[in-house]
């Protein structure tokens, strides 16, 4: 049997979503507690990977066991041995077929920018304070010409050593601005997202709303495909993993 | 001349406002930032205290000094040394009648509980988790019982050793319930609260929606001026001081 889990957890303890040899993942502590509870060994597979200090409110990931799971004891159980940074809101049988990565068919990330000079404290760990922004209109006008289908190289970092090289093609089918109080959340939507994508453009908005880009170099920079004419990625803290749709 | 700040803090990693022998302070750090940064004593007095724990979007505190301050200088100055949880929103100079602690008219206090059965992993550290809430009715009967001028003591803790003992009666002039998606926030402002009454409020409040006290029991309470009849305090996590009025 195939289980699909949906996963909250707050990045800034953690060295990402990925297990990995430096530091202590999401992905581990939760094979960890399985493993724990249920005497058996798992293989946990993540819908992709979040950086270091990247948040979820809808990571989502699948793992089989040939006995069969009461869920909502299981959840329960996992979630009284969890850190309190990571949540499991939800476990249910899925079809075998379901694959948490491969049948993705879009993903939404949010990014969170704090426009106002003074930083709140209860949203530093939450946010990219960029008090500098000047020119709102103009990092709208070059949030349009990201939308569509495009090769998003330019936008991507390589991916780590032993991750197989995607197709850079990926649909934007939405880029949403929602001022919340003293926040700009931009909100993407996408059937797919090469590796640091989402900060890679928030960093080269936040140069237009800088002026320090003209917006309408962005439509060179995806032309050019090298990732070395776009901006910098935008810190970690800032981004959260909304959901992943199937 | 004196000056008036606003100060907002995250709590969590801190003893509390006050300084005291046995951990750090609010009040203490930013006396020894204003101090560094300004060259000689100062001396802070706050609207209050606020327990270890609890959080501020507006705190307030005044300070006198013989020397003209640049206000707005100071103000980033603080900020740039002060640690990234505490953050000075206003610094003015004010009449030199003006007393940060007696010409307080009222305070708001918000009190967060949060109500699903999974605590979310962004709200851990500002609410108190209650998914055993049955009788949010209950709740809301018991909550109309606390309006309007009473005396308190029975929800009120004793002071620490050196505080002087106040008036127990108090006037509550509104007790707010706010629904902002998955948290209730119990909005309190009064001419001022007696030691620990919030939280004594909202810990009672919770018996009553908890089924474990009739809310009606809360007009006898009141009449005891006995301590022992309330709820236990809730926990500070959920609490915040949310402006001064003058």
């Amino acid at each position: 049997m195939r289980y699909k889990l949906i996963i909250a957890y707050d990045g800034a303890g953690y060295h990402g979503w990925q297990v990995q040899p430096n530091g202590i993942s999401i992905q581990e502590i939760l094979i960890e507690k399985l493993e724990m509870i249920l005497q058996y060994p798992i293989r946990l597979i993540g819908s992709g990977r979040t950086d270091a200090g990247v948040h979820a409110l809808g990571q989502t990931a699948h793992f089989d066991s040939d006995k069969s799971i009461d869920c909502k004891k299981l959840l329960h159980s996992l979630n009284a041995v969890l850190p309190k940074d990571i949540r499991i809101l939800s476990l249910e049988e899925v079809i075998e077929t379901f694959h948490a990565q491969y049948s993705a068919t879009s993903k939404v990330y949010r990014y969170h920018l704090y426009l106002r000079p003074i930083l709140s404290p209860f949203r530093k760990k939450w946010v990219w304070h960029v008090p500098f922004l000047k020119d709102l209109d103009a990092m709208r006008e070059a949030s349009g010409y990201f939308l569509g289908k495009h090769d998003f190289t330019a936008f991507a970092n390589e991916a780590h050593v032993g991750v197989a090289a995607h197709d850079p093609i990926r649909t934007l089918s939405r880029l949403d601005w929602i001022m919340d109080q003293e926040e700009l959340i931009l909100e993407f939507e996408a059937d797919g997202f090469l590796y640091k994508m989402v900060r890679n453009i928030v960093g080269t908005l936040v140069e237009c709303g800088s002026k320090k880009l003209e917006p309408k170099k962005i439509i060179e920079i995806l032309a050019s495909k090298d990732r070395r004419q776009a901006g910098q990625a935008a810190p970690p803290q800032g981004l959260v993993l909304v959901r992943v749709s199937y």
